[in-house]
């Protein structure tokens, strides 16, 4: 590491942040492929123009704020969840816009995830001679956009594996009856989950089963404060290694997009189902590194992956798993019933995966586990 | 319900009675068959006695209580976790020690939960013109002796359940191993509810494939403050339908008691092994309810059943638990591992024992769920 000389922290900076934080988290559900952006301009601690990023191709955060604040911006300090971009995409740069406004400071809570422009529009604002601060409320900011800082420096989305079982990790009964493990709350939950990814991705036999639209329901998930006039649908991957699946299958015939991932490509499909033909292993297994990539490559920053015990177990042998989000009912299935997820047999207990439990909570009935993976053996 | 006056309640009240609680949990490990109580002397908003019972046939708390009070008590106020009793047991009375040292008030958290004597202690103490209040604290008092009340009302000890497993409901792999499945603070909390129990019971089926002592290890219990010189041992039950367990198996012969549930009275067991035959269905299991009968006789108020998934199941089914308390490990062992709980095959979701939260705690990597049992439906 370079030598780094501390900023000293106002108290403000942290109470600011917190405010620029909050405003970009009302882009959760929207902001996809770009990541959540939230700004604050404050002038003699008040603040004089909030923003936050809606949707790609609109306004970023600092343009929604800085046309709040407008003349008064000059000489104020503008908060920024992310170092505002110095490239012109399909919106002009940031670092420019507050340049031209000649604000007097700009606090960042991180750098560009993207290691090939960190730090670019830093230096932009450096050179016009605004004093930068760095590195205030980072973890906060970074926690926004786990899937995009992931796709950023990995080309890969960030994968949360969500299950919903018995107390008895039991997924459904004998007969395969899973109506209903879990409560109205947990499920409302799904939701908001589904809604904030930017794929969902399930298989063949969760298709076959239980016919599942996989779209979000609005009115369940209870979205408040949605800044878009219609919901935003997740696109939907539906993994079918062994083209099991007919074109007749309700979810191919909605409207809504498909991406189908198979070993060779099916005629017989609606114009909204778009095949991915991607390698499989010798047993006929579909190589789901290869899956990720191609998500990653379509700007699929959250995947959420709502299968069976074969999925979840497919993507945590293969290590490809970021999260795992388990709501467990107070029931007891028993052993007959369907277990959780499947995993090649160990002979000792220090050779299965093990996790970290990062959040717990209630919802309603239901506990909701999060986990992550302990990678380093610890 | 008659019609009740209320009490007017003091604040303090509930402050003495706190620490009376308080001082009641210090026989949490030591007072069975008797219950946990606590008592406190209370005279110009000073403690001027403190008490608690610590073991059967050594005085109650209030006789502790009143010693340490001497001629002061007279005028005081006694603050006792369980209405003092009127009988002469193996100690006097303490309703008449009360009253010889003339005390002007007493305040009782619960009556005796005994149908047969309840009120007794109570109507003594205000025949001799001792004002009484009561209700303070009920719930915390109650808290302190599930065990005792449980027995006192229906003749059969409060059931815990305990299970470790993996976060996917696995108590072992495919081959056996759990080894180690949950972390040593877990293993000490465990090592904890041993201590305070009056009985374990375990199944033939752990004795053979572990061969666990199931005493309690003071120095991995960690026992702070422990009033006798020695850590009392829980009565070691073993359940053995068939008559599968040979003399010479390790827990029959260190010394310490052990009751062997079976169908029939088999000879060659140490004297430490005492033998309850009990009743037995046709298909050869035993009769659990027998069991707690018999065990209730005995005098034991906390069972911890700590065996396998057949005999968690078999309790489960009988419906005579309690409490389920699960220590679940960040680990994942699939779906080849063995499930923590044998039950009947169920047709519908609604069909399979449903329980209820009422504590959930972090213990180190692992958390401990408890539950109890829903038994209305709801």
């Amino acid at each position: 590491m370079s030598h780094v000389t501390p900023t000293p922290l106002l108290k403000t900076d942290e109470y600011w942040m917190a405010r620029a934080v909050q405003l970009a988290a009302r882009g959760r559900y929207t902001t996809s492929p770009n990541p959540r952006v939230g700004c604050v301009i404050v002038k003699n601690n008040q603040a004089i123009g909030e923003g936050y990023h809606i949707q790609a191709g609109t306004p970023h955060a600092e343009v929604h704020a800085l046309r709040a604040a407008g003349d008064n911006a000059a000489g104020a300090t503008a908060y920024v969840t992310l170092e505002p971009c110095s490239h012109t995409g399909r919106t002009p740069p940031c670092a420019e816009a507050l340049v031209t406004a000649q604000v007097a400071r700009v606090v960042v809570a991180m750098t560009d995830p993207n290691p090939q422009v960190s730090g670019r529009g830093i230096a932009r604002l450096e050179a016009a001679g605004i004093a930068v601060t760095q590195g205030v409320l980072t973890q906060q900011a970074k926690a926004l956009n786990p899937g995009f800082i992931k796709r950023m420096e990995t080309g890969l989305p960030w994968v949360r594996v969500k299950l919903a079982s018995s107390l008895d990790g039991k997924i459904a009964l004998a007969n395969g009856n899973s109506q209903w493990i879990t409560g109205p709350a947990a499920r409302r939950d799904v939701q908001r989950f589904r809604a904030q990814s930017c794929a969902i991705i399930t298989g063949s036999g969760t298709v076959s089963k239980d016919e599942p639209s996989l779209l979000v329901r609005p009115e369940q998930a209870r979205i408040t404060d949605y800044p878009l006039a219609i919901v935003r649908q997740p696109l939907r991957v539906v993994i079918d290694s062994q083209q099991q699946l007919s074109p007749q299958r309700q979810m191919f015939n909605d409207g809504h997009p498909v991406l189908l991932v198979n070993s060779h490509v099916q005629t017989g499909f609606a114009a909204a189902v778009e095949q991915f033909t991607a390698p499989h292993s010798p047993a006929g297994k579909t190589d789901l590194n290869a899956v990720l990539s191609e998500l990653g490559s379509r700007g699929i920053n959250e995947l959420w992956v709502e299968g069976g015990a074969g999925l979840a177990g497919a993507f945590i042998s293969a290590g490809l798993v970021d999260e795992l989000i388990i709501y467990q009912a107070p029931k007891l299935l028993g052993d007959k019933g369907l277990s959780m997820v499947n995993l090649p047999g160990y002979e000792q207990v220090n050779e299965a995966p093990h996790l970290k439990l990062i959040d717990i909570r209630h919802i309603a009935q239901d506990i909701r586990l999060t986990y992550q993976w302990v990678t380093d053996g610890s």
